[in-house]
């Protein structure tokens, strides 16, 4: 079994667990040879999904935890006393070596929390961030952070530029990253007082490709691969994503069906309209790694389905072929 | 000319200035007959364009105005140099009270400048913020702060909440509007330093009505009347709004290009389309109204249209009959 790259998957996280969660996994298993899955939660319930399928068994092994971490319950609190939890006993799996990295559609906060406590830092890192992908008129980009590091440090920001950098350039095959600041404006002497502290620092950077500021109206268009702020805003930034882009769908049905004329048109455009909305849904690139940690932590989308939870497993593989906490220790912490 | 609603507008700001601002001055005072607008800026360009119009000669007055302050020019540097812009001659008028209100299409550092250098704070108001309306699913929101006022106390929040609460329910007729502050999560205990201090400070004014935290995710529904946030946030909430809606209509325009079918649906439902999408531009609602000073100033869009423009002046009217500043006066410092 040597080579495989090993994930524990959160069996019982998300919306969907642990239907979707199974399925997803036993897709990523036969579509890569590569993958070797752990899935980790109550043995009886992935058992009786498993059964569903047929798949390489040496590939996939069920871990039992009986315990699980919901959303509303408080994410360090419940990382400390849940120790027989999915999110806590395949974690430990990865601090343990066992695996490479922990997949999970579970609570972001207990996953944040998880990451720190049990996966841990690399040595250096001051922060780990959470770096999903958005969609882009181009593509997507990297935003980073829209973790719990809130009232972040300008040093934690370049951090989150340079990991960010080497995520999307060995990870999403994007040559040279393009890195931009989020701000209020395009100038250098613009912005709140981190970023007039942050901004100096990214332009005398020469591991990344530094283009300066970014305004919120220009992110969508995807005139920067990495986009880097503190999580307060990344986060108000995600989810408005999620939240403007539901808002307009809603808005547009309901614009259709107000003649009998746009009606017949709504049929006409409805699977080209289904299809270029899907591809601008945030929610659709469910894999956010978080960086900076001994071990590769992703967590997806809550409502995710199996094929998200199969995209995030492979997401892995370059992760772990690409040697990233590698590259992040050369490149970030200026480490060999 | 008693009880006329007196009006200074910027005749020289903006990309379409002066035709659609002096065309939007022109409609404005047929609309209504309790307004009175003074042009300001270059004399012969004004005069040029009244021509093409007819209306009552005694509600528009030209006031000249060699100079012009461009979006490019650092705002400080520009108001204290620049004594005859039509930006820092407008503004004088509202100082000495020849005018109740300013209107202006141009540079927003400039007009925040000027708000707050020429025409003054309402004495206790620690910042006056910028308070766009942003469209959702149930009509409109007040979003503020939008402003110049990075890095906020929350003494400065409690304000910007107090005030567009008096703002909504008085000019935007919205009763007992709902106030709630951005954040990145719904319970009082989450969010960064400045929204964990302002929080409890909200629940305990009895002159708002206070319904927590509010998601991005959230804003775009109509969750609340009044969004209390400190400016680098409102503004990336504000520019995203923008820049989201224009990419989400170009990628739609795209998918319905892709089939001959859905190109004939396309033809189809173009109209409806258009008129919903348009109500869901955050540029439609130009009138922007500064908040707290010695005087109405209102930021209109730089794209403004002639509509735009009158609806910026139009709204004047319910700010002076309703004694916005003298509530604000009562309501947020609690002086009678």
């Amino acid at each position: 079994m040597q080579g495989l790259v090993k994930v524990a998957v959160d069996a019982m996280g998300g919306d969907n667990a642990p239907e979707e969660i199974v399925k997803g996994a036993v897709e990523a298993v036969c579509e890569s040879k590569q993958i070797k899955v752990f899935l980790v939660g109550k043995e009886a319930a992935i058992r009786s999904e498993l059964e569903k399928y047929s798949f390489d068994k040496e590939r996939i092994e069920v871990v039992n935890a009986d315990d699980v971490i919901t959303n509303d319950e408080a994410p360090v609190m419940a990382i400390r006393r849940k120790k027989e939890s999915s999110i806590v006993v395949a974690m430990n799996l990865v601090k343990q070596r066992e695996a490479d990295a922990f997949v999970s559609a579970g609570s972001t906060g207990a996953i944040l929390v998880g990451g720190q406590l049990i996966v841990g830092r690399i040595k250096g890192i001051e922060r780990p961030p959470l770096a999903p992908l958005i969609p882009t008129l181009k593509g997507v980009s990297l935003l980073v952070d829209c973790g719990a590091n809130v009232d972040a440090r300008s040093s934690h920001l370049v951090q989150f530029a340079k990991m960010g950098s080497v995520y999307m350039e060995h990870v999403m095959g994007v040559k040279n990253p393009k890195v931009a600041i989020v701000n209020i404006g395009a100038e250098e002497e613009k912005g709140n007082m981190l970023v007039k502290e942050t901004y100096p620092l990214l332009k005398n950077c020469n591991e990344i490709n530094f283009i300066g500021s970014i305004e919120a109206r220009d992110i969508p268009t995807g005139m920067a691969d990495v986009i880097v702020c503190e999580a307060f805003v990344g986060n108000v930034i995600l989810k408005l994503y999620e939240g403007l882009g539901a808002a307009l769908i809603s808005k547009i049905k309901g614009g259709m069906m107000s003649s009998l004329r746009s009606k017949i048109g709504a049929l006409l455009v409805k699977p080209a309209l289904k299809k270029t909305l899907k591809s601008f849904d945030a929610s659709e690139y469910g894999g956010a790694p978080m960086l900076g940690l001994n071990g590769l932590v992703v967590k997806t989308h809550g409502s995710s389905k199996s094929i998200e939870v199969k995209n995030s497993i492979l997401q892995c593989i370059a992760f772990k072929e690409q040697e990233i906490n590698e590259k992040i220790k050369e490149n970030v912490l200026n480490q060999d």
